[in-house]
């Protein structure tokens, strides 16, 4: 399956009018309400984390790995993604602006995005996670949308977990209420 | 857990410009490729096929169904839902023109609800659900909500199916990529 970047432009440029369509001016029951304690230790996440999460993805993720790949190749592994970062830097915030916030950034690094000019032939370029090992520029582009789809998901399902009880035996026709999270 | 009409009807009032933000232009590449054949025969659905589903949802399940509770109570079970009318209700259609009609028969859809004046004893009376039993209104509303979600849930799930591959190594990362569906 060949990457079209294209396609992974379309869906980044979609996210944040999504997010902002579905989130602004929601009541708080749906957008500050988590799944609850994780059996492991920790809170889940709500809304409000995940879009800050988003940000931080934003400014130290996705375009900062692409930059790095074109310019050290597999010489340098990445930074490693700080998974928590958002609970200092979204404090103090609103909803509204971390969604206001995210639009802006996305829309930054996209134009970024493009002004690289990038050639199918770069998309093969290789450079080296910390952990997964070595990856392909194509890869880190298309996990970059595939990254908004898995929180929109999440989002969702967090949701949705606020009506488990409101559904009464209608649950057992609800998959998402089935979700089990699948680790995010 | 009480019921809190306004808390479904802000929900139910955004999933239709959620869904136009995140579909309206795609690449039919996200919104007209499925997940494939269901192991029991039958083409899953893709993000048209869900759009056209929430439009005969709204035409014939969930304002209909509330009138009946109201003025049948337990009497008269429920018209059991056809989850497959789209499949000749959407035909000819593109997906704009269907974002549209959703957006268009659930404005009209809320206005009704509003109009109904429900008054919190109200959200208690029952109904006959063909296969579940007695449910009542509250949970009927309540499930409209969950049953947006449960359908965006499906639809971003759908969507980041087709990048299954092209993620490479990330895949061990996105959550969703593990969502096996939950039978919706």
């Amino acid at each position: 399956m060949e990457h079209n970047l294209n396609n992974t432009i379309s869906l980044l440029a979609r996210t944040p009018a999504a997010l902002n369509a579905l989130l602004r001016d929601l009541p708080e029951f749906w957008t500050l309400q988590n799944e609850g304690e994780k059996t492991e230790g920790g809170k889940t996440w709500n809304a409000f984390d995940v879009v800050g999460h988003l940000i931080h993805g934003e400014k130290t993720d996705w375009m900062p790995r692409a930059k790095m790949i074109l310019q050290f190749g597999e010489t340098k592994s990445f930074a490693p993604f700080d998974r928590l970062a958002q609970e200092t830097e979204s404090r103090g915030k609103s909803l509204p602006q971390l969604l206001d916030e995210f639009a802006r950034v996305r829309a930054a690094n996209l134009e970024e995005l493009r002004a690289l000019n990038l050639h199918p032939e770069d998309l093969d370029r290789r450079g080296l996670h910390p952990s997964l090992g070595v990856v392909t520029l194509s890869q880190l582009l298309a996990t970059w949308a595939a990254h908004d789809l898995t929180h929109l998901h999440q989002i969702v399902r967090v949701m949705a977990y606020q009506y488990r009880e409101a559904v009464g035996p209608w649950s057992v026709y609800l998959g998402v209420m089935k979700c089990n999270g699948h680790s995010s």
